[in-house]
């Protein structure tokens, strides 16, 4: 089995429990991580384990990171194969609201460059997958980003980030405010990425991403036609994640730059 | 036949057909509005028909006010019985976007008050009514509003609006990413009215709606334990919907002027 068909099939492994448990999210058990904004689920933790534990078993020898603990966390060198998996990217989401926008990510990456990648959307059932040099799909259809290339023109959504870690880039903020036509903001990086990906949105700016949350999406833009740069507009990869930046359909890219520089 | 029965009914009898047009959105046809990121379609138009035609088949006299061209607009003296109709709230969700956050919405209002309304999601079927002094409601359920008091804590939708309609607001909106824990921004006022109501989010801060956006919205929001107001505080109606400002939870609705005045 190739990676991206093992990307595949552990996603839908976990959909009919994930959509389960949105049901009846209301009675979930909550447990406070870092700070009040950022929730831990027992759910988090049970799709993370159940994808860690089918990727273990087709690939016993390769580094695993995620976002729940007691896995591989990210060293200095770079592993020659290594996987990314964001079991909920949204959860508090997942947690209140009336459309769920989050989503599964799992990436595979060489070297350091993510090679194949999906995202889930469990309520919808929407599965988007990537392969480095083949495209990328969703529900088999392949994808292309749009085409869109002025700022005041187009729908951006803007990752504002928790209140510590937007506070450092609030004068992006505001050049952003100044020069965007379509202000969206979702709180869920993979569905910003994916919404790049599929022309649905011109650009996502994230004011704080982890590599887990964006390994799949990076190569899911890339492969739709898209770009993802740091603000300065300079390369960056799943490692780099902190540096991420602005992610784009490419055409409005260094004007999104500019924007953010104004 | 009761006004809320007739919003109800008008509601559903809509669904299927926008549903249709949502899974074939990229053949519709698009006009544009007043600016670019405002497009008026083919199914806007359709949707406000067979509601305008419902609704002057059980209530002949009555005035109506809707988004679309074509129909009584807003006068100097406030009707004894209005209506008031968003046929698609939130159109350009409609037309791009992962997850489709746009709504119907139906309100009715005597001397001016909201006394029944009701709004639809037509892609999840999720159907909100309200009637003054009884309550409001999620597809049957009695919802309430959230007890979150701390915008530090918060999860609040600003809603930016476009690019002319926002910069009067910069202020605002610099204030309030200052201030605020969670930052969402769905680009739709129905949307914004329901999650409060439903305590899905504890405040919506729109910069720029209308009548119709809000006059089924204010009432679910205010029956379901909140509060709307202006941006200084002061009391709002749907005719001077210009003026609104803050729909909150009402615990957290002091924090958040005093956040917008800071």
């Amino acid at each position: 089995m190739s990676e991206l068909q093992c990307i595949e099939h552990a996603l839908h492994a976990v959909a009919a429990y994930i959509q389960e448990k949105y049901r009846a999210r209301d009675t979930l058990v909550i447990a406070t991580k870092a700070n009040t904004t950022d929730f831990l689920t027992e759910v988090d933790i049970a799709v993370q384990k159940e994808i860690i534990g089918y990727l273990r078993s087709h690939y016993p020898n390769d580094i695993l990171i995620a976002e729940e603990s007691g896995l591989d966390s990210l060293g200095t060198s770079i592993p020659a194969r290594c996987w990314m998996v964001d079991p909920i990217d949204g959860t508090q989401n997942f947690l209140r609201g009336l459309f769920p926008e989050f989503g599964v990510s799992i990436g595979f990456l060489q070297d350091g460059v993510p090679v194949a990648g999906g995202v889930l959307f469990p309520i919808t059932g929407d599965v988007f997958l990537a392969e480095k040099g083949s495209g990328a799909f969703k529900n088999g259809a392949r994808m292309r980003v749009s085409t869109l290339a002025e700022p005041t023109k187009a729908r951006i959504d803007i990752d504002f980030g928790s209140l510590d870690g937007r506070v450092p880039h609030l004068e992006k903020a505001h050049a952003l405010l100044r020069g965007v036509g379509q202000v969206r903001s979702y709180g869920c990086s993979v569905m910003g990425f994916c919404q790049v990906a599929d022309g649905q949105q011109d650009a996502y700016i994230p004011f704080s991403v982890k590599p887990w949350d964006v390994a799949a999406g990076m190569l899911l833009v890339e492969e739709a036609g898209g770009k993802v740069t740091s603000f300065d507009g300079t390369p960056v990869s799943p490692f780099t994640a902190e540096r991420i930046g602005v992610v784009s359909n490419n055409v409005i890219h260094a004007a999104c730059l500019e924007c953010l520089d104004s």
